[in-house]
């Protein structure tokens, strides 16, 4: 299974992002089935849309990882749903700062995420790695990119897609205190596990490809 | 313009529910142009919906604000968007506790509030009263009755709609130790300010119906 | 009983301080039995100290209660000790922002609060107010100006004295996003039954004047 | 020098207490000229103390540094003061939960350590450890240690000592959603380099053995 895991350049005044630290450590690497490819995706409105639809292009992946930073959360999240909303409290890496304009004037309210992500938080905590499903990606340039992402791909795509919000490094909470922070080797390895159950899914998971979740049993 | 107005039962243990305190005070009153009728809802997944639907065709509002408890939140919380998705951490009041199933099988992911969410926001910060925007409204029977309402009242509708969630009042926050509470009597003006802008929103500015924020200008 | 109460003046940018808005409308009245006599103090290393002993000598006041702000604690705090140590985040409004520095060169670590403390706290709860013992009254001028007051009465003191932070009121909380508050009422109520338990006390229970807790039963 | 490290037992339900996890790592080692010995105590009020006292008569340490868990912090804690008293939330391991006696009951109100603990905390900043000064030890077994532990030493003992908390274990974390870790390989490395701290200054500084901070320069 073809992956492409994309991360982000720092913001906010950071050195570092550790989404892209941890996307650049698994690029051209297999990870239980899963053959990844790595993209830095500017932090920027609009612009990171334009890098991801590029490299969809090139790499026709069967599955999409969106990596990015949330400061301060605890745990790996993964998130549940993109919001056709821009609301940034902060300005981009180019001085954008939108307040209350969709990413897609002609796109639905929002789209679920089809990864599985009940299984992966599972997998995570049973490992000893916390993780936790996220209802919210932000307004910022996550969201924003989640949303292109899953818009781009459509509701009929057999892609996989999805975004996973990870915490701090320890070296970026020594400047915010108080903040929860989380190894890179650690989160390194709840992103590859993530990667494992995408990889045994496509075997043994009959795929729901419906942008929601499953009917009512 | 008349307005439902929505409180829920208390649940989880609690004695007192603030989104109905509000609501049973403003009841039968009119505030600023807006004549409000006040419904009670049970805190249960599926009848919270029926007994919402029971009330629109009766009272045939032209805005409906739903409220609901939000412990913890330090402030009046205007929501963005109810999620198609039942996802709940505790069971409802019937015992109910639905994990990971959507509020409607054939409807979309989500649907924006058509409350004029800033402008709410903005007038009560004005008036010294602790206000934010949220974009999640949770798992729980506050957020299925909120898709629930957009559903039923669909795209096309002109009427207004939304779900506002309030903190705990100080009695409650008393049993959990460290949350933010707010007085009824704060909330209650909140909520008041609130029906305010719907009630000069009707007469002063051109109304998006569309579910969805306004196109980038 | 004649109660000194004293409350700062407003810092941090801050246009209001809950803790002399309570003292100033408790100045002068009687509440359950405590004469009220009130003191604004600055918020000032040093002269807050200065101010509160010329206050004692020309009060000379059975029990003093000072009240500080404590942003971002969402109930009223009996403060349990007070430290020998001013250690400032931020200036004071002198400009003065001491770091790892005694109170008092030759005092002890530290005293313990003489007011009843367990008391006060189950009254308020039992009000229905949040309220809260603390282990800590931070580093700042609140802390400063606790030490220099129980140091100054001393261990021998028949004064019942202490230190009780309240929360922003919620003109405060606007600014300062996802902040607890309390209605100034509220929490002027929470210092009046506070006092009530001083004014009881007088009268039924032996006092303790040894600066900390009682030996073990 | 000789440095004694203790780690409490698990409790609360835990299977594991990272504090121990660390000492036990680092027993018998030699860290920067510092011989580590190492020793577990009970997490049960007086006989942790009891324990303790045993272990100073046998190391005879020239430091002493005693680590407890603090689940919830994100940081490494460095405490600043012991206080005189014993307030449990929570039963310790024998079933004991004091409420509002002293540890000792002839003791004053606290000690402040005797750690430098500025320097530790820029060192740990330094190197991208989150490290922070912490005011309150808490109530429970580990704050009755440290003020057994100062209290034992006295005020005239050249025996450096103190008190460092430290989160918990990510794989701790998984049961306690929102909740900060810290991977148990940097609260190693972070404690390694407390005592490093110790070990230089046995050769640079002037020592303080007032058990409170240097006067004002």
């Amino acid at each position: 299974m073809r992956v492409l895991l994309t991360g982000f350049e720092p913001f906010a005044g950071e050195l570092v992002n550790p989404s892209w630290e941890v996307a650049s450590r698994l690029a051209d690497r297999r990870v239980s089935g899963c053959a990844v490819m790595a993209e830095r995706l500017p932090t920027v409105f609009g612009a990171s849309i334009a890098c991801l639809r590029t490299a969809l292009e090139r790499y026709r992946p069967q599955a999409v990882v969106c990596l990015g930073e949330a400061g301060g959360r605890a745990a790996i999240s993964i998130e549940r749903v993109a919001l056709n909303l821009d609301e940034a409290r902060i300005p981009d890496n180019k001085g954008q700062q939108p307040v209350e304009i969709p990413v897609e004037p002609d796109g639905p309210a929002a789209y679920f995420t089809t990864l599985p992500v009940r299984a992966i938080v599972a997998k995570l905590l049973a490992a000893g790695i916390p993780a936790e499903i996220s209802r919210t990606a932000g307004g910022f340039v996550c969201n924003h990119t989640f949303y292109g992402l899953m818009h781009h791909l459509g509701q009929a795509t057999p892609v996989r897609a999805g975004f996973i919000h990870v915490p701090y490094l320890p070296e970026q909470a020594v400047r915010h205190p108080g903040k929860a922070s989380m190894e890179l080797a650690t989160t390194l390895r709840g992103i590859e596990m993530a990667l494992e159950v995408l990889g045994l899914e496509q075997f043994s998971v009959a795929q729901t490809t419906t942008g929601r979740p499953a009917t009512r049993q």
